[in-house]
């Protein structure tokens, strides 16, 4: 393997990101088409998303359950909406062993209807509510197109679904989870989001309420990165799911569900990688360190293991018979925050070389100031990754003032677009038929200032439009 | 929920079991036929399982991957025995969206041919061996009878699949997650395992040799507890895996394959569970401790939840306007390993009463030396669990010399017969279709000590049979 070998990434962008994905050993494809094989680095990545979103569920109170993968079809009917949303993309079972099934199942693309079937059995009065469960799963959309963790037949993700007594306590709680991955997202991926309400148009099949979290690409183009949903009663009323409430009536639960996915791996290797491959943010990476000893510094190597151990900074060692060069290379493209090169002729002076990966800078320390300044610089790194990735984001946000601005920007400029709009969808699917760029969110903070870029009438919200994945 | 409402167990044991998933929480039944949901009680102690086995495969140098959930038709065909084993009861998947499918896939009833599909593109030198890959996932098997975790058309469990540059690598580490197994099942779960390999009639589709956990339930039926299987290289050579080995010639390397399930849930209930609902062993346990304030005793409360916190005790507070009496019911049928009864009038002479969940004995402490209690006691629970089920286990294994004690035996006492056997599937055969009694595994560590049981001729090995789940 050689950095060579990867694109540059601003030649062919698209291209590039199947060469880290391939490159950095994240994934490989199979001849299952349609699916993706998620190899040790890619699966580590997510084993390390999961645990700490998994705690951040725990400490807001939900309990992690496991529904069937199989929807009968007359449970995915139950819904009008959310069928018309998910049936043209399902995968049929029609036949168990050789028998054919009296109803056809497909594979759950997501599990709404899984959860309410349940919630109409367990919930009976208000005492037990709310109930807030999650689901870690495989669901399945049958795609036409395969791009590793944007794009597959197979998604790994969570699934969150809550049934609550008041519309209140669920909107609430739709706008708490939205923030735990907002909080995610910033503080351990190291990539800014622009959080808002979804249009009409794009909300999620069967709700009433969807909140995204969209973050911009190296290229500009946006990737849909985690949504909350509010559905008020509209499920629960379809599956008469029905509990008495303190005052003896008969009432319909408030119902939400919010999700992300190994899409966010995506988020990473676009938000932060580079023409040398990945860049993994160190509180995600599932390892902080590559050591790669160089001549013979097995005594040093011991004690250094020892010190990284007593500090729980977790590191992996080549101890291949490559070359430093090639060892150094593959450190890169797999995305280690920190490199360490434990050569025998530094060490002579008492010294290690420490590599960042974010920014390729070389810093020399003396060998018994190494596990402090690691744990240092891993909190710079992960700050500084987050500012570049927010400068960056923020230098490709454009604002269009009139329909010929929107164009020229759309045609020139990669990123995103604000514009005045009146909230009318021929005026979104006028945009979409002209530029590609479709609605990212409702812009909430800001006050319409125009009228609407498309139609010229009287503009009700700011809105963010870009190009997406 | 009232305690008389579980089933007595030895009046009908099915039924208590059955009664134990329901009213413990740990199962629902589903309207999609053939599947469980698994509730938060359920699947926290899947998590608690998966978290110390996950680490155990770790330490053992594996690394966690994920294959695709679906396997064409043509890919499952290639190794003939497997086919052969896992075809008739696959979940075909024959429509995508509206499309009809050029070739069907079915669910992954196990994954070894995925995983040597993946393994032709990874695999090129010695260098790369061996490759330890294992699998968090779920599997389908189209099976006609539903019991919670012990057969569902769903399981949860974990596959492990290796390839070694020599069969006696392969061997090695067939031998050692066996032994992995075995560990966890006696340590963690209390769950004493008879274990050895199983014979021709009973190994796995594709095996060379199949080793089993066999584990006793109270009812004195076996169940396959794990196993791990040695494929020689048959695999391979159908997969067409090659190798350049050191020596500069091609050569096709050695596989294994091993996997527990939530089976082991199944196992916990029937070996431990008694009439008033489920026992856990203290280690998988999700919550140590269920704390019940009777009274005001808010300011106790508070001192103890900081104290158990302290010493990373785990626990739950029933604060629900329930009685005591209704409260100690619920914790006993969920298995808590310890209850406290936080008492108003216990702490006005400063003690509080323990409850073990396994032997239901009372015990009175000062309040301040509860944590340091607690502590050692659930070691003690934990001990005295593991003994409990290997002292009834060692009741219920018997020896028939002839062919008449045999059949005696198996129609009057519930258990293990040893005996002596020749080999031949015939006499295998003929003992199942006799008693319903099928093999569990090879008696390695004991001499033949008589002609077989079943035809009179020499015996070459001792075996356990018995009925099994």
């Amino acid at each position: 393997m050689e950095v060579k070998e990867i694109t540059n990434r601003d030649v062919d962008f698209a291209k590039w990101y199947t060469d880290v994905c391939k490159k950095a050993d994240l994934v490989d494809y199979s001849t299952v088409k349609g699916s993706m094989i998620i190899r040790p680095l890619g699966y580590a990545i997510w084993e390390s998303m999961q645990s700490v979103l998994d705690k951040m569920f725990k400490e807001t109170g939900h309990e992690n359950v496991q529904m069937p993968m199989f929807i009968p079809e007359s449970l995915l009917n139950v819904e009008k909406e959310h069928v018309e949303g998910f049936a043209p993309e399902a995968a049929w079972v029609t036949y168990g062993g050789s028998e054919k099934l009296e109803e056809r199942m497909c594979v759950r693309p997501t599990s709404e209807v899984l959860f309410c079937d349940h919630y109409k059995k367990i919930i009976k009065t208000y005492r037990d509510l709310p109930k807030l469960y999650n689901q870690w799963c495989t669901i399945v959309r049958w795609e036409k197109t395969t791009r590793p963790f944007l794009r597959s037949r197979e998604i790994l993700w969570q699934e969150g679904h809550t049934m609550h007594r008041t519309a209140e306590e669920a909107t609430e709680e739709t706008l708490r989870m939205f923030n735990v991955y907002k909080t995610f997202q910033e503080d351990y991926l190291a990539i800014p989001v622009i959080t808002g309400k979804k249009t009409e148009k794009e909300k999620f099949a069967g709700a009433e309420a969807t909140y995204t979290l969209e973050a911009m690409m190296y290229d500009g183009y946006a990737l849909q990165n985690g949504t909350s949903h509010y559905f008020g009663n509209h499920f629960a009323e379809a599956f008469g799911i029905r509990f008495t409430d303190a005052d003896n009536t008969l009432k319909t639960p408030y119902q939400t569900s919010w999700g992300v996915s190994t899409r966010m791996i995506g988020a990473i290797i676009m938000v932060h990688g580079d023409d040398r491959g990945l860049v993994l943010p160190p509180k995600i990476a599932p390892f902080k360190v590559m050591i790669i000893p160089i001549g013979d510094v097995a005594d040093k190597l011991e004690i250094l293991k020892e010190e990284l151990n007593k500090e729980e900074i977790s590191f992996k060692v080549d101890d291949s018979n490559k070359t430093p060069g090639f060892k150094f290379a593959e450190a890169e493209v797999k995305g280690y925050p920190i490199r360490i090169e434990l050569g025998k002729r530094d060490l002579e002076e008492d010294k290690v070389t420490l590599v960042r990966r974010d920014t390729l800078e070389k810093i020399t320390v003396p060998f018994n100031e190494v596990p402090k300044k690691i744990t240092e610089l891993l909190e710079v790194i992960q700050k500084d990754m987050y500012e570049k990735a927010k400068a960056r984001r923020n230098s490709m946000i454009y604002t269009a003032s009139n329909y010929d601005e929107l164009k020229e920007i759309a045609a020139t400029k990669p990123g995103f677009i604000k514009i005045n709009w009146c909230g009318d969808v021929a005026c979104e699917n006028k945009i979409k038929d002209d530029t590609t760029l479709k609605s990212r969110c409702l812009i909430e903070d800001e006050q319409v200032d125009g009228p609407c870029v498309v139609c010229g009438k009287k503009a009700v919200t700011k809105l963010y439009i870009g190009k997406q994945y």
